[in-house]
């Protein structure tokens, strides 16, 4: 921490602040130039920030590391590839995840996976449990629709990602996903983040549509300090003034995300967007950005699907978007789903 | 909703939207004007804004009901009071909520309790559980925590308000608190909603971050459509550009919510402001523009407080504020705690 | 300025570092840690934040300085009062500002003028010129309304306001108003700055819809640094995330700004709020924060103004607004306008 | 405009909605249905949505009709392709932009000309005067730096943009460039549009830091309705939360704005970004999501430029950037720069 003194900081007021500096378990610089004192505390115990800011005579405070350790590029300056099978997130490739929304019926779901197999996902994508601003809403068919999911990612030979909303849950996710996926709403849920510390398979985290990157990397910061080293992250769009989208897709997000941590990060153009036109033109931003992967809502039928069906793509939009990312995706050294992979046998 | 079509719109489009209308369970009414047809539709179905407005020759589609009911003044008219013991949160007088931000020690504890009391407070707060952006912070003492507070509360003849953070929490503090406080980061944790809609004491919920006015009433919608009536909205700042202040205090959420909703709505100007500096002279505001109540972190020795300490009043800065408070309230025909209450004797 | 440099920084990128910094015209004070070395610059030169951020090594670079000067309290720590005829901005009482949006007719402007007077209002306000974000929307009578904006303001022993949009429109809002109105669209015209700081009245300038208090303050030095010291700075609104309020009110800016700058701040809740029910709860909030002033729209028959009707009130409402405010201000050691000022010939 | 009446409205309410809407101009057709009354209001008048909204028994008003019309594309729906020279803004071509921030010197202004020319760009971008937001930054050269952009610009065969800050420097801008530029902080200076409505050459209107894409497109129309057809939109970032960027790169903005306007767009990566290094996933995501052009700040030596060097790029950063827009605009059918223009002559 460096603490600025005011240009009228009196020897009183310094002193005062070295002394509760101290207190506070740090070891104090002092460093006097012609109009101001500069201070830079350093050690092991806990300087609060927001008091010091208040003591007299201070003028700013500034904090000399993130908050984050273990998610950081300091910590580890090499890049983080996480496996799911054969599955390489954050490797070469760039790994798309697709499926729809919710899962509603064998129907539904299986024709969905072998549209997005088709196409070149490795990852199916699902819900079972749906966070849904309003109680009036459906909700997802709870362990049913996974059963449905599971059997459609094993028919099409991929893993499959479901989102877990409360703690209570995970052991029953855990039983047929392979990647937990934490939604936006709960990524300061810390009970749940904390639980999947203890987890033994890779959390997709969602970015929280307020979350500044800093409290993104807090939350990745949760699950890994837990032991879970298989954290995602996944951009999916911030709230900003604007109102001609449903949300503001921060592609910025990506590159910055690849600076300062060494986690992989994918793109949620679906939520990023809102609505099925723009997921095309915003899918194809995150993979030119840079994105380690998309996650994408695609359904076989999404004018009557039962939720999120304005943002869902039609199986042959997916299509022509997979086309467009593989001429994207070598202008930055990178590949898409070009061959059809082995059969792997996940979730047996 | 209303559908508004393009002055383009073709016939056979316009049948299109009638018939998917239609298929969505609406009754719906023709209007054709010189340039434009505008469908109205009703009934009990269910019209998916987002996949109406993907329509061909569909122009803007518009709402014409909130999604909230049971928390809108459309359907109860008259101000909800809600009462713990003999205090009426949402009547003529504005109720404050003072304490400590978290439970240290007894002493603090009970000391803090005694100075708030004595200034008015006639409810304390004080966190056991504490939701903290990173996982190296101080996270509260837990039920040792829910101890102190009641023994405090009960000492100084006050309700107590906690934070309860996880569904697992709920029992626990039931037997401890008066009301449950649902945090910022939690109002959109549905699962966590929707059990404490089974609750018989009162939630006293605060807005998310970046939680539009009508997210909130979702979200007391929940509470309010699991049978429990007694929900009590706190605005504490959202999250906008301007980082001169750690959130911008919403004070013009007051008579928003005032007149969308018939629920009482309370100010957190510590949260809201973010140093202490600052909280007097919002929650002077808060008043002014005709809040039902105030909760204010106070600390008996705030620069040593483990959490929130910069933001946390000193008793004699708390004093100070009640009488100005005193001063402001009459000015909108309320009052603030002006008599002593007599020894109720909750939580025993 | 500060430098923190990264734990793993090499001495050959500090040493480049201080001799980009020294270039720049710096002296730079070197201060090495256990994990960090940490290098504080001073002096006369001018060093470019973002260019040494990108320099190899370098964590964070800090400002220890506010980029502006003559706007600051560190500058000027007593409070600046304004003086208009007897009127003073800036004091013991709070100057309320009212009027019509737009000059339309003398009858309309001369009787809104009379109701302002009579319920305390000190300086009139109107407009000639108006910015709207339509060119088919009505865009004020221009000279022949500064005529009839003067005349009232004349009768009725008030100070006139008016907005200024470009340089062009200088000598022609000087011959008839007392104090030029920057519009918040205008905060960051610097042509026009510029040339106010040459003028030989106050400037009211309003904070620009998505301006920090840093770019505000930034705004104000331009006018000051051109030797025009009469700055008043007024608070309408800013842009978040928020669509249940045109604007939000930014209440909080009022004390920032205060604790800041020694200029006075103001408050406008009309355009605020952007809704005449919002007006009387918003400017109760703004003079219970502290605001030096007021300026509020107030329109003889609303209904049928020709812009911003919506928003202005009544001349009842406005009699009962002033009436509240006369018990709040005296709760933080405040006036409004409690006898008959005499009269004192502005404008003649 | 749609007026929703509530569920409880009166007929006395109704009808008074009614007669104040015809007396604003309006034919209204009423719609009632089982719980509510949908007055639909079409015609010449003008009908102020507020105002409307303040009625008693109103629940909610919908405006059905965009406020601009020209930058329409109800109006116009073909996409409008903006030449200048032999330069076609809006074709299939991406157009590249790109030059320093500010002019400084001959050396500079050649150097960097006579790279970005070689690695592809068809137009050279450069500024003369500069909107600072301190007045203590360094203001342009003026008419000096037109000079030597212009030089710079004819020897390379390139088009010249640069900024007019204000309507007393439009005939000087004018006599060296071939587009007008308007930065965002001008965005709604209404006076200096409306001057542009009357010049003959092409304005790129970049879009205000806080201004939604319908205000955007109602400062084009202020230009369009002065009959100046030659509108070039540019994205530059906008104001959020999020502080790891200057600003947040709205890529979204670009297929939104093409489906609501036909004007062309293009994307200013170098503001949206703010740091060099962010500046290449930028321009390359803005590619892909179907931008017309893009607009770059290219020094010949970044770390000693005047202004804006920190996110100013190194030539050879420029070079490798053009080899990968190359890659990736066939994705979507479209090409950058493959071969040497022939020389065309501009601004002789």
């Amino acid at each position: 921490m460096v603490v600025v003194m005011e240009e009228r900081a009196t020897e009183a007021q310094i002193e005062h602040v070295v002394a509760r500096l101290v207190e506070m378990g740090m070891d104090v610089h002092r460093s006097t130039g012609i109009t101001r004192t500069v201070l830079g505390a350093v050690g092991q115990g806990h300087a609060d920030k927001g008091l010091i800011e208040l003591l007299d005579g201070v003028h700013e405070v500034v904090r000399i590391s993130e908050p984050y350790k273990l998610a950081s590029r300091t910590f580890k300056p090499e890049a983080t590839v996480i496996t799911v099978g054969d599955i390489r997130i954050g490797g070469d490739e760039v790994i798309v995840m697709a499926g729809p929304c919710s899962a509603e019926t064998e129907q539904q779901v299986r024709t969905t996976a072998a549209a997005v197999r088709r196409a070149g996902a490795k990852i199916f994508r699902g819900g079972a449990f749906k966070p849904r601003s309003s109680p009036y809403s459906f909700q997802g068919l709870g362990e049913a629709g996974l059963v449905l999911l599971r059997d459609a990612a094993r028919a099409e030979n991929m893993a499959l990602v479901s989102e877990v909303m409360d703690v209570s849950q995970i052991e029953l996710i855990d039983r047929y996903c392979d990647i937990f996926q934490v939604g936006a709403r709960n990524m300061q849920n810390f009970t749940l983040l904390r639980e999947l510390g203890h987890a033994r398979k890779p959390v997709l985290l969602k970015r929280g549509i307020s979350a500044t990157i800093e409290e993104w990397l807090l939350s990745a910061e949760y699950v890994l300090s837990g032991g879970n080293t298989g954290v995602i992250l996944c951009e999916r769009g911030i709230r900003t003034f604007e109102t001609a989208t449903r949300n503001t897709f921060d592609v910025s997000a990506i590159p910055v995300v690849q600076k300062l941590s060494h986690l992989p990060v994918v793109a949620d153009p679906s939520h990023g967007a809102g609505r099925r036109d723009m997921v095309t033109p915003m899918a194809r931003a995150a993979v030119a950005a840079g994105a380690d992967g998309l996650i994408i809502e695609v359904h076989c039928d999404p004018d009557r699907a039962l939720s999120d069906g304005a943002q869902s793509m039609f199986p042959a939009q997916f299509d022509r978007l997979m086309a467009e990312l593989r001429i994207i995706a070598p202008a930055i050294g990178r590949s898409i789903c070009l061959e059809t992979v082995a059969r792997r046998g996940w979730g047996q």
